[in-house]
This record gives structure tokens, C-alpha cells and sequence, in this order.
């Protein structure tokens, strides 16, 4: 009796209400941020109120999306970023998807990342998170990571995801400028690249500028540009930008261009058309996991649909209408 | 006036009502059947009654997917089966969904079948349709027009498709026997098989057996199906056969394995578990597309939200709740 209660003891005194960390996220607190992620991440019910309380605080952030086919180089550029931004004493934000590895948790990009000093360890926050979804795309608690951080005060926030297929797409609706990066030795992948992937880029980088191939991979991409593959309604020009991670080269650049496009951004007014687009997409993502995740809760519900349908009695459009008007709380 | 007036009769008796088609349908009619699924792929409101009646009287077709990369030769294959199974008196349905080619319209793929007699123009119906959705995959009206087909007494009913990503795994939801065809000469693209492909199907076919290569074909496909890759929870083993369709050679061999199958789903008691499986994946489909259709229909409900969640009032998640939560009779 006694363990019991004390075992529930120390487990009610750990809990901190999410609701509670709100003002500490708000503050800045690096332990109620990495806890309010958390929750995000295990899809605690008890912190979406807390969530919803966060959202209302972001929109300052400029999110960049870094994607790139594996051995791209993004781990290492992403690196190279946050030292460069936090040396000029910004708050980066670094969320990082890799679908590949479902199994990645909490902290192997922490563990890559070398904290080199302490005013970086301080100025920089970053989270790997596992994509929880079997929906193809970033789950919804990717982007309320993103959340969380932007209501802290960082800014930028890079969100860092594989580029294969699906998810080139979907960091399009999550982030305000797209770096895309090609390793050099482009040669036979140009068609890969053609594929989607060019129309997304706001700024193209080529890695490992210190390889002799690089130059060739730059002109490529920079031919295939001229031929008109660029956003749609926008006046950017992508620029197409040759970095190399260990020696530093034009990493300036990069920064420079960065700024240059969240700038353009905001004059232009390309940025509230974008932000629209964003929460749209976002509105309907979150949706369709709501929706599947009601019926994961209360498979009776589905079940007595399903064999109604299985039987012939009732047809698949009326059972998705029982199902789409059903309501729970949840 | 008078014009107006005779347009509008000319209209009214021009139309009836789709419920009033439903027994014609189950009678057989081709006329009504061509009508009833026209309805279905233009989305009629009006003619939601008529195919969940429709629907009820389903479940009687063997129901086959035929799938395989573009110049795998799959028309020609369904044309020399087509043939082939309406000389054995059966009434074969064929629906061609070409997601490549969305204005492919209606008359495509019965202008490249040659109707090579009156018998074989009675006995079979074909119908090849556009794919609407912007969702992937197969759209509803497909496996509408599949209900059609079925509730008036063919079968089997082939559905072809491009295999092309989501749309392989899409037919395995739609289908009881899935058929894939390779052409021959793989060499280089068993990679892009091994991708997907060869779990799902149920025959394997490699089509223009006449060519030199084909042998080649046979060898590797069989070779790495001997490793392992076949259907979870199945004791069937997927035979792999070379077809030719311009000598007919083996046609009869294909025809043979696709009846055995079927025998074989039902004699297993297969035939429960995937008749499920269809059926839920057919319902959360179904509901994904009303959801999203739902507010195409009534924008002005989710610009409200949008707006709101743009302006950081609202959050995605509650807004989501909100568009969920909505009831509309759609």
C-alpha cells in the first residue's frame, strides 16, 4: 500500500499540467520547451489545449525547410548554419524529420550536432523527431514543434527532412523558404531532380563545394533553371548557391540569400499568400489524422460500419457520411 | 419563349431519374449501365441513391487488377482476355483507369479494342475513365462503376491501371486477384520492381513471351520471388507466366491461374479477410474525398477558419475539429 502510494505520489509531483508550461515556453525555458515537444510528440490529449494556447503566440518565425536526397549533406550543412546564426546571436530553431528511420527518437541529431561553445548550446535548440504518422508527410506534431519554438523566440526555425517523394511536397506547406541540396556528381540524377524538386527550391545549394564536381552540378542545375522551372506567382529568382560544410566556403552566402528571400518575402507580399497556403494544408492535414485517429479510439463504431458494408446492407458512401458525422471529443 | 420552353422540356424528357435506372442495371441493360456510371464519374447528387441501391445488390464478381508499368503491353493484354473470356460465354467488365492521361474521356480504350464479333461486342463492357480525384489513387466513381458492373452480372470485372506508385497499392484494395505484368528485357528496372511490386501480386505475367528476353524475365522474377516476397497471411504462391499476346501463347495458362485463384480465395476462406480489407480501405477513402468535396461545396465555412487560423486566432487542430465536427448533407 505503502509503495503504491508513494509510487503515485512521485509520479502526480513529476507531472508539471501542460497548460502550466505555457507562460515558462513563452519565457523561453529550455526544459518546458523539450517537455512541451514531448507532449506534442506522444500525442498527449491533455496538451492540446496547452498547443492551441502556443499557436495563438507564433507567426514571427521565418521557417526553412533544408531537404535534400540522402547523403545530400543536410546533417552537416544544418550544422554549419546554426554556428554561423548563432555567432550573429540569433536563436535557431533546428526540427529534424528522417523518415527513413522511424526508430531515430529524441536525440541522435543532438548527438551529430557538436555544441562548440556555450553561447551556442545556449542560442541553439534541436529536436529529431520521429515521423509518427503512416500518412506519408510530416506529422502534425512536426509543425507544432515548430510551434513551440516560434513562440519561444527562435528564430529562424529549420526544419530538416529527407527529400524523397512525398516529403518534398509537404515541407513546402511548412516552411516559408525551401533550401534545396544536391550533392555534386549530379551526371545521371539530373532526372531525379527534375522530378518535383526544382519547382520547390527557393535557394538550390550544391554540397561539397570542395569537390572538383561541384562546378559541373552548379551549371546544371542553373541550365535546367533557365528553362522556366520556378514557383509559381513569385518574382524570386532561385539563386543556385555551391557550399562546402568543412572549409566554410560560402556559407555567408547562403546566410546572405536566406535573409535576402524572407526579406523579398514580406515586401513582395508573396509571404501572406504563403502563409495562407501553409495553414490551409495544415488545416487539412490535421483533419485527415484526426480522423483516423478517432476511429484507431473507437474501433466499435468503425467496425459496425465496416460489416454492415462487408454485408452488403449498407453502401461505402453512406458509411463514410456515419462516420465523418460522428462526433467524439477527442 | 417558346425556345426556352422546349429547351427546358427537351431537357426534362431527356432525363431519368437514377433511381428509376437501378432495375434496368440489375436487368442488364447497356444503355443504363453506360448512363449509371457516367453519373457516378460526373459526381451526381442525384444519383447517390441509385448506386448505394446498386451497391446492395454487389459482391457476386470476381473482381481482377490488371497493373504494370506504361509499355508493359497491358491494353493488349486485357483485349486478348477480354476475348478470350467471352468466348468462354462469361460476361467480362472492363474498367481502364489511366492516371497518366486524365483527359483520356470516355471512348479511349473501346477504340482500341477491336470487337472482333457480335458476341464478343454483347458479352462484354468496357469502359475506361478519367481519374478525377487529386488524392491519388483511385477515385470513387471507379469502384462505382465496378458496383455497376457487378450488380448487373458480370464477371469477371478487370480493372486496369498504370502502376505508377500509390495506384499499386490502390488496386490491391479494389481487386481479389491482382495480375502484374512486366515486359521483358527487366534487366536494369528490377530494382524499381523489387520497390512494391511483387508483393502485391497474386500472377505474375511477363508479357511478349515471343521476344528472345522474356525467358530472361521469367527467371528473375521467379528467382526473387523465391526469396520470400509474397502476400502476408496467404498460402497461395504466385505463379509467374509469360504471355504472349499476339500469338495467344500461354493466354489460356493465364486464364487457367486467375480462375484457380479465385477458387483458391474462396476455398481458404481468404476471400473473407481481403473482402474486409477492401472494404474498409473503400470506406476511409470514401470519406476522405466527402470531406474534402464538402468544402469545395462550401467554401466559405473553411475560409472562415482559414482565416482565423491565419490570423493566429484559432488553431489548426480546433479549426480541423470544427471542419469535422460540420454536418452537411453532401
Amino acid at each position: 500500500m505503502t509503495g503504491v502510494a508513494l509510487f503515485s505520489r512521485a509520479k502526480h509531483q513529476a507531472y508539471t499540467p501542460s497548460l502550466q508550461l505555457v507562460p515558462q515556453v513563452l519565457a523561453g525555458s529550455r526544459l518546458a520547451i523539450a517537455r512541451m515537444i514531448s507532449r506534442a510528440e506522444a500525442n498527449y490529449l491533455e496538451a492540446a489545449d496547452a498547443l492551441a494556447e502556443i499557436y495563438k503566440h507564433t507567426g514571427n518565425a521565418h521557417i526553412i525547410g533544408i531537404t535534400g536526397v540522402p547523403g545530400a549533406g543536410k546533417s552537416t550543412l544544418v550544422s554549419s548554419l546554426i554556428k554561423s546564426l548563432t555567432s550573429d546571436g540569433r536563436k535557431v530553431g533546428v526540427v529534424a524529420v528522417d523518415p527513413s528511420s522511424p526508430f531515430s527518437g529524441g536525440a541522435i541529431l543532438g548527438d551529430r550536432v557538436r555544441m562548440n561553445d556555450a553561447a551556442e548550446a545556449n542560442q541553439a535548440f534541436v529536436r529529431s523527431m520521429a515521423t509518427r504518422g503512416h500518412l506519408g508527410g510530416l506529422a502534425p506534431s512536426t509543425l507544432q514543434a515548430v510551434d513551440v519554438l516560434d513562440a519561444a523566440g527562435y528564430s529562424p526555425i529549420i526544419i530538416e527532412t529527407v527529400g524523397v517523394g512525398q516529403d518534398e511536397v509537404e515541407i513546402v506547406s511548412a516552411a516559408h523558404t525551401i533550401v534545396v541540396l544536391s550533392p555534386p556528381g549530379l551526371g545521371d540524377d539530373i532526372q531525379a531532380i527534375k522530378a518535383g524538386i526544382l519547382e520547390i527550391a527557393d535557394i538550390h545549394v550544391v554540397s561539397k563545394a570542395d569537390k572538383p564536381e561541384a562546378g559541373a552540378a552548379v551549371a546544371a542545375l542553373k541550365g535546367m533553371l533557365s528553362l522556366g522551372a520556378t514557383r509559381p506567382n513569385s518574382t524570386w529568382v532561385s539563386p543556385v548557391l555551391a557550399v562546402s560544410s568543412v572549409s566554410g566556403e560560402h556559407l555567408e552566402s547562403l546566410k546572405s540569400s536566406i535573409d535576402r528571400h524572407w526579406k523579398h518575402l514580406q515586401d513582395s507580399g508573396e509571404l501572406v499568400d504563403r502563409r495562407r497556403n501553409n495553414c490551409r494544408t495544415r488545416i487539412f492535414n490535421m483533419a485527415r489524422h484526426s480522423f483516423q485517429h478517432r476511429f484507431q479510439e473507437h474501433a466499435d463504431v468503425l467496425e459496425a460500419q465496416l460489416q454492415a458494408v462487408v454485408n452488403r446492407e449498407v453502401d461505402p458512401q453512406s458509411a463514410a457520411q456515419v462516420l465523418l458525422s460522428w462526433n467524439v471529443k477527442s
